[in-house]
């Protein structure tokens, strides 16, 4: 196929007149679809609903330590559950902290604790001069809106298939207010990468200038293969141990795409001297977390062969909205230059790069067609996308036959904002 | 009954050679109970588990709003809980925003908002030269731990019978750096006191010097009667719109003493403004709390008078609880005038004052006897009682025969350390 660059003026008129009226035409159907953000569809949350209520009728709350979880106790979790993610991430059940609903909570609420008491013995970040963290782009929103609400400055450092450009992270983390990084390690939100190998062992391997420098590791897709093929990552900790660096990451996970947003159970992973100074802070915040919670899901999927087991259900469902995307993509954007995508062998998005830098135009196209997408520019700090490239679609929420419209759409906007940036 | 000052020489003597002996026989007993904490009984927790069990047999999560409770979303709670705690609180729905798992962690995430950026359009408390709170002694020494851990200081305001002596809060909130207090302001942890109408309303009245003071209003007991005769409180956002002060008060309560510890639901109330600011970090920090508890919880008691319903149940279990320590108290203690308490309407704690001044000793007594209570002076901010008098007494959690036994031993052991600190 001739790509768009190289079209006649001739030819990029008629391209425009006929998608301009595909797009009438579809804007004509007065579509309403959701595509806005990473939401479990009705039926995964049924499946896991199913599961659920099996978990309740359970007759008691007993964890196997004897512990009644319907009481006050047990600041770091019950301890099946600590098993199971200990298991999960690979790690020593001592290094794990269970939490609330939300990994996220865990995540602003360490932050929050570098921010106002400082971690690893060094002054709070509030009270030094200049805290910057690099921000692995595109990336999720919500972390930068983490740093960008405690006024973090972040540094840009683009993804590719491999991970986060290392050398400009080592180059970075020579600079002592340069405090740590936000990685989602497996299936990167939107993209879909996965660290390699080597991206893991350099990541393990820096000595940052900053005592107080720790890498948010949120290990969000962990075991979300949406293709039989996934992604392999290597475990951070066990390269961390390799060079004595253990201190600074902080695993992060949840069951909010294996059970339910907003009602699963989440955890972190550190290293001794973190788990202790973030138990300081949580004796003081909280009595502990929901631990009847903690022990039905540990009940409903005691073992990590036991999550595989429904994730490999989820990937059934997530498949073939993965492939009506995909597919969409390459027939309609294929070879025209003005576009590229990864296929990623899991997680929850991907991601579209328009590299006429007309990002927000299209988005604004699909909009006034009825379809809401991930705001275009929030997979940047500062909701600033520099090339106002990136386009994250959402395929989990709607059903197939939307997410052909949807993703047809999207390309039809695609290509006319395109063709309004050529000419 | 003679007082023990008024005690001649031998008299003493042969008080306390009784009183050693009844506490050796005690302590020969080698007894094992736990009143540190007010946790519920098993009791209770089997009572909430029947009710919870049935909740759990709903087929779906839809809220009557159509919203599926399952899903991510409703960052401010599910409409049937926010509708229920409104009522409970007497405040319009919009004022309300549902938790998690514990109220605490609502207010230690308001203070830390505080701390980080500032509540009122005032500059950070971290950034405030001076940051003073008012410790209504004595009290709760989960609020006391927020406080330090913020590096907040701790000023005393003695509590009586109609709360916190007010003239002193009034001269205190004077002071531009005092920013706030703790307020348990029904069945007050530990005395049991109730804030009189007067000192709700003078509480609502004040118009202090910091324009980004704060009350922390703490209603953990607003519907734990024990006996029938329960106290009323007043609404403090009734008083506070009268003198337009609704911003310097934020209520918080939960479900954890109703349903489970740990593994109830939370609510916060307040004015437009402070609502808006609170939401304004919630956004940040998480997508939703738990919305199927939420929605569990409200279809398990949809009403406030289901709730009241299932607290008298409460109360038939603990009254009889309360009743061993008061009758025992009045027993070995009445009228030898080394201590006083006062006979709650409800709440989870008897406090006893040694008012010879040595309740550490009295503890420490109790703990060899195998008795373990609340750390004597952890009812003071910096676990310091300046004058060694307080006692917490905690009798949800043992048996009414343990508790027996646990007040008796807790008597004379109060009984030996006020004869020693007279000899």
């Amino acid at each position: 196929m001739k790509r768009l660059q190289e079209f006649t003026k001739d030819e990029l008129q008629a391209f425009v007149a006929e998608n301009k009226k595909r797009y009438d035409d579809i804007k004509a159907q007065g579509l309403s679809i959701d595509m806005s953000r990473g939401k479990p569809s009705p039926v995964q949350l049924d499946m896991a609903f199913e599961d659920f209520k099996k978990a309740f009728e359970i007759t008691d709350y007993q964890s196997k330590t004897g512990f009644d979880c319907r009481n006050y106790g047990l600041l770091d979790g019950v301890q099946e559950a600590k098993e199971l993610f200990a298991e999960l991430l690979g790690v020593e059940t001592k290094n794990i902290i269970m939490g609330g609903n939300a990994s996220l909570e865990l995540m602003f609420s360490f932050i929050s604790q570098c921010w106002s008491h400082g971690i690893g013995g060094c002054k709070p970040w509030s009270q030094q001069e200049d805290v910057k963290f690099i921000a692995v782009v595109p990336g999720y929103d919500r972390h930068f809106g983490i740093a960008e609400y405690f006024g973090i400055k972040m540094v840009n450092v683009p993804i590719s298939e491999t991970g986060p450009d290392m050398d400009k992270v080592e180059e970075l983390v020579k600079d002592p207010s340069v405090k740590g990084m936000f990685c989602v390690p497996k299936y990167s939100n939107p993209d879909g990468f996965t660290y390699s190998e080597e991206t893991v062992e350099r990541l393990a391997k820096m000595k940052p200038a900053a005592p107080d420098f720790r890498v948010i590791w949120d290990n969000a897709y962990i075991i979300h293969e949406v293709y039989e093929e996934g992604d392999e990552l290597a475990n951070i900790f066990d390269y961390a141990k390799k060079y004595g660096t253990e201190d600074n990451f902080v695993e992060f996970c949840s069951t909010s795409k294996v059970t339910f947003p907003g009602a699963g159970i989440s955890a972190l992973a550190a290293s001794d001297n973190n788990i202790k100074e973030i138990l300081k802070r949580l004796t003081i915040q909280i009595i502990s977390y929901d631990k009847m919670n903690q022990l039905r899901h540990a009940k409903m999927y005691p073992t990590v062969d036991a999550l595989k087991a429904v994730m490999k259900k989820h990937a059934a469902i997530m498949r073939p909205k993965f492939d009506a995307v995909l597919d969409m993509l390459e027939k309609e954007l294929g070879g025209l230059g003005i576009a590229s995508w990864h296929k990623p062998g899991g997680g929850y998005f991907v991601s579209l790069n328009v590299d006429t830098g007309s990002a927000k135009y299209a988005g604004q196209l699909c909009k006034e067609a009825g379809l809401t997408l991930t705001g275009v520019g929030a997979t940047f700090p500062y909701k600033n996308d520099p090339e106002d490239k990136n386009i994250r679609i959402a395929p989990s929420y709607p059903s197939v036959e939307e997410l052909e419209k949807a993703a047809e759409l999207l390309c039809v906007a695609v290509k006319l904002a395109a063709a309004e940036a050529l000419s």
